[in-house]
């Protein structure tokens, strides 16, 4: 155990928006809200997931929706707080701690809002691993684990619990809701006992991703390369250097889709790369070929600071450094490319993992 | 207090068509669903809303949906009592009695499904005098009840429970919902009080169409104009005369939508009459003239039957009398108006009570 300050999540945030892959929302907007609540309510404790007991019950909390529409659409804090607590009462027992459910962008310190408001540890893991755009895109879903009774609050007053027969149910149902409260939610879900989440939780994320951001700014600090920082402390490769020359998104059923074009700078120069996303990146496609995808993590890096390029501010002009990374175990295998590689998202190919094609040039 | 046998729902459903105005589902298929619930469980208790305590705890149940889903999709019958028990699980205290929230179609006869098998009295009355095809279209609406919490739950064992501010998000969240059912779920809402129903419910309603239903049957043994007889037991008028040459439905947004050309025929030779509609007719439209509009009920009855034809039956050749019909006296408020008047379907015209166009023909 140890106690997150508001100043601590700098570096939280700056490293979720690695592990983002371009979507989770605007890291920076969770940030502040989540240091607001802090100073008010006080720090929170992260615990590993060994320091639960087994029966204790651990819930994550959420934001839901287009990033695009999250930061035109700023919540105001305490609806998170409402869609916990109204699941804590539908389960009728007192929730012990709460999770993060995807280490991206705005979702690794929405939590915190939720632990700190309530005086609840947060556990050092999330669900993912990185950032997936569907409710059902969990190592929770792998375990079996229901990501029902699920609530789902927005800043009106308005809320809903669903109770579904799978998670692809549950995200059918509660991606319609929130497209009805104005393409964002706060949602609580995949209530779970601390065995359950011995098993099936991405271990230490959110200090992982703290360690990503403190990199950044050690590089920063010491005038070292920044984008060779992330490399090492995230395992992951440069798989192109380009300038983006276009970008289209649109707000489709629920999510922020679209493409980005990339012309290739330096040592790819001549080259072109496009990344296709659903909220976070799915694709990158050079000269026509796919060269990494999901569940393998696409990061863009600002080439001068090596911040990393959330998709709602990708522009024209900005130079990036394409970054691929491998993602956490459980999406290797079998069940777990079925519920998040390519071929889901209607990408006809086989996974490839990133260090495969690029471990050599490493 | 009375009791309700399984052959007294013949009646029952097709006075239930009438006051459909085309929608709220076949109340055939309603019928024998409900009638083989009773055989099994036991006959039903019709009391008038007078008989109950001011706070006993009233919940209405109903299929929500398009009717031309709703005879594709044809309920196993429990998920009804399902969503019924679920509000009752959450409201925390036992229902006295059930109510119908539309007398229109399949919805007259859904609520004897639960009241059968649950032992509850059904109250003698609606929440609308007809159908409608919106969820806060009732009466309890006008008398400021809230449509939530409300419960849905779907074939396959999905549920989900809602809290809105108001009962427009009520519908806009619920017809998500269902749509993403397959277009059809049971639904429990609007619980109230005693008191409140005392003060909102529209009284008598399944008396009336028993009535009606009993007057089709008896002018056709007694070989007399059942058409005549729907309008003595109704106060309503026959507007026109036709063949139907044209039917376009679609289903949109959850809704069987569309319209319906008739020419004329005896002495509406000559004439054309359009009707268009949105689960249940809206508004008919002669030579370009609306002629009948919502809140007051439009109904098609076939010329050589006098029973009457849903929009889902409607098909070239069918000769109709087209019937006008007085809505029930709080429609005809500007709070009525204004919740189910033509302005609210888009239609830019002022409503004419059909007595006054019609009812010097009489």
């Amino acid at each position: 155990m140890r106690w997150i300050y508001p100043e601590n999540l700098e570096d939280i945030a700056l490293g979720a928006a690695v592990l983002g892959t371009g979507g989770g929302g605007d890291p920076y907007i969770g940030k502040l809200m989540a240091q607001h609540v802090m100073r008010v309510h006080g720090p929170v404790q992260l615990v590993d997931v060994d320091e639960l007991d087994d029966e204790d019950l651990v819930v994550p909390a959420a934001m839901m929706g287009a990033p695009t529409v999250m930061i035109e659409k700023l919540p105001r804090g305490d609806e998170i707080v409402e869609a916990f607590k109204a699941l804590e009462a539908y389960l009728g027992r007192p929730v012990k701690a709460v999770m993060s459910i995807e280490a991206g962008g705005l979702n690794s310190t929405t939590p915190f809002i939720v632990a700190s408001q309530l005086g609840l540890p947060l556990i050092d893991g999330d669900a993912m691993g990185r950032a997936f755009p569907e409710i059902q895109m969990v190592t929770l879903t792998l375990h079996g684990i229901s990501a029902t009774p699920m609530t789902l609050a927005d800043d009106k007053g308005n809320s809903a619990l669903l109770n579904t027969i799978d998670n692809r149910w549950t995200e059918r149902f509660a991606r319609s809701i929130t497209i009805d409260m104005g393409g964002a939610s706060m949602i609580a879900l995949y209530p779970m006992t601390g065995a359950q989440a011995k098993r099936a939780v991405v271990r230490g994320t959110i200090s992982l991703i703290e360690r990503i951001g403190q990199s950044i700014r050690r590089a920063h600090r010491e005038k070292r390369d920044p984008i060779e920082a992330v490399l090492e402390v995230t395992g992951g490769f440069r798989v192109f250097r380009g300038k983006i020359i276009d970008v289209a998104r649109r707000t489709e059923g629920g999510f922020a889709r679209g493409e980005a074009t990339l012309v290739g700078i330096d040592e790819d120069q001549g080259h072109t790369l496009k990344i296709h996303f659903q909220n976070e990146h799915l694709v990158a496609i050079r000269d026509g070929e796919v060269i990494v995808s999901v569940p393998d993590l696409i990061t863009l890096l600002d080439t001068e600071t090596g911040e990393p390029i959330t998709t709602e501010a990708m522009r024209y002009g900005l130079r990036a450094v394409v970054v691929g990374i491998p993602c956490a175990d459980p999406w290797r295998t079998p069940e777990g490319l079925e519920l998040v590689g390519p071929k889901y998202f209607g990408y006809d190919i086989e996974y490839v993992p990133v260090e495969e094609r690029f471990g050599e040039r490493a």
